[in-house]
């Protein structure tokens, strides 16, 4: 597939002279359903590429399933166009016996869709009883220095985003075990998955998914830097993959901090290389 | 209500010395649930604040209605928390008779939420159907200084941004006719409405909402400014409420490209002030 891109015919207008016409790179955007069991789960709007990583991890964030040992098999089959070819923009998943499905009831899915009830405090004690994992209890510690080195790290990943501006970007990495002797250096942190997608959503899932079916979860040790801003729902994600650190370039919600402080998540915003600010279980970070 | 922002204490850390605390703004999010006639609707997550309108637009990007006459009763009756107290996270919309609720079983919602099916050929062409109204037939001229002021006058509404730093904004301007003679200065476009969210799309929809209950629908002549990326969903939004010209700060997606092209929607990218790229209907553009 050649879809992550695509190229469209611009003109661009300053408030000298004509408007002057070129060919641009755009991110393609493309519905992707997703199907299981047969049943019609969901449907994103997603930049195409990594799609089986994109549904692993949006099953992960919807506590569906915690292991690949839950999913049987995905495959694109079942997307046949008018024209009698595959659109990739269907993955059937088949889950193991006894994986529960969702309820997609509408009733149903009011709630579990944005995993909360109708107000804030309802909401955070709904999600923090859903995730197999406690990030809390990751020691894992974070180095300024460190820390301010990742949104870098992460453009150098970001291949779609050179090309054309428009997509948002996830990218995990591993921190290193303290030094045992005080005088040694850290280790840098480890790059382990960039992904890039129209959607900041997209992004995460596609990065969980990644580590979902590489058996890398819970994702100890880690930190998951994001371009956007950290929303309830991203932080929702890091920590139902037992993220214990998000970092976002732009500003978190007031109630992304509610939950990263009740789901032991360390979580930093305004994340811009020469500083950051942490809104949450700061007691990781180090000098 | 004062819950647009709350206050948090952060730390600000830098390669230089220790941490400093301060307390910082941050946007508020907190779910919206919205009931159609008692049943069960959606639920986003939004910033509190123009709730109504919010509610109103979404109705109208989701193709529910297509004048307030549609909507006899918008009110937060439903939404006690567990403490008694009112949440202000719920919206019971009453429709007027005849008022067709939408079908939220799950095999229909997988369609109609999207507003799309399973390529992107296929989905343009369900949305053409959609529409009460044609953007296509707007003879709006649009000169390029206005044009080019608009993120500057956009940003003079922005005020929860000046204080968080962290939500969107959408501003809807109403571009006057051209001038009678041709020596004529054309006058400056009119800010109509500014509304800001945590979500890009719920920000479009309060300002679209704000549109419906002021009776001025469809939104000729208009230019709807957002301040991020534009997507296929908010080209949809902007052809749902008939406005002829959609522009992002940020870079749009292939699809909403096809889309601005097929629904007569000019459509800018990167609209930063000193240029901009026209990427669909750019001859309402002039000088």
């Amino acid at each position: 597939m050649t879809r992550a891109s695509q190229r469209r015919r611009v003109h661009r207008y300053t408030a000298e002279g004509p408007a002057t016409g070129r060919a641009d790179t755009l991110a393609g955007e493309e519905p992707l359903e997703i199907r299981l069991d047969g049943r019609p789960f969901t449907v994103t709007m997603r930049t195409p590429g990594n799609d089986f990583d994109l549904v692993a991890g949006f099953l992960v964030s919807e506590g569906v399933v915690r292991s690949m040992a839950e999913i049987v098999q995905m495959d694109y089959r079942s997307g046949i166009g008018p024209d009698g070819q595959r659109t990739y923009n269907v993955v059937e998943v088949r889950l193991a016996p006894g994986v529960a499905l969702p309820d997609t009831s509408m009733e149903r899915h009011v709630y579990t869709s944005s995993s909360c009830g109708v107000c804030g405090t309802a909401s955070i004690e709904a999600v923090t009883k859903v995730s197999a994992h406690d990030p809390a209890e990751d020691p894992v510690a974070l180095p300024v220095p460190a820390l301010l080195a990742l949104p870098d790290q992460l453009r150098t990943g970001q291949k779609l985003f050179s090309t054309t501006g428009g997509v948002h970007a996830a990218g995990l990495f591993r921190f290193p075990a303290a030094p045992s002797h005080d005088d040694d250096a850290p280790a840098a942190p480890e790059l382990l998955c960039v992904r890039e997608d129209v959607g900041r959503h997209n992004a995460v899932d596609k990065v969980v998914g990644w580590a979902l079916r590489e058996g890398l979860l819970p994702l100890r040790s880690t930190v998951l830097q994001v371009s956007g801003r950290a929303s309830f729902e991203l932080v929702q994600k890091a920590y139902m993959a037992g993220v214990p650190a998000l970092a976002a370039v732009s500003a978190p919600s007031a109630l992304a901090v509610d939950l990263a402080d009740r789901a032991g998540v360390t979580l930093l915003g305004f994340s811009r290389g020469s500083s950051f600010n942490a809104y949450a279980h700061q007691e990781r970070i180090t000098p």
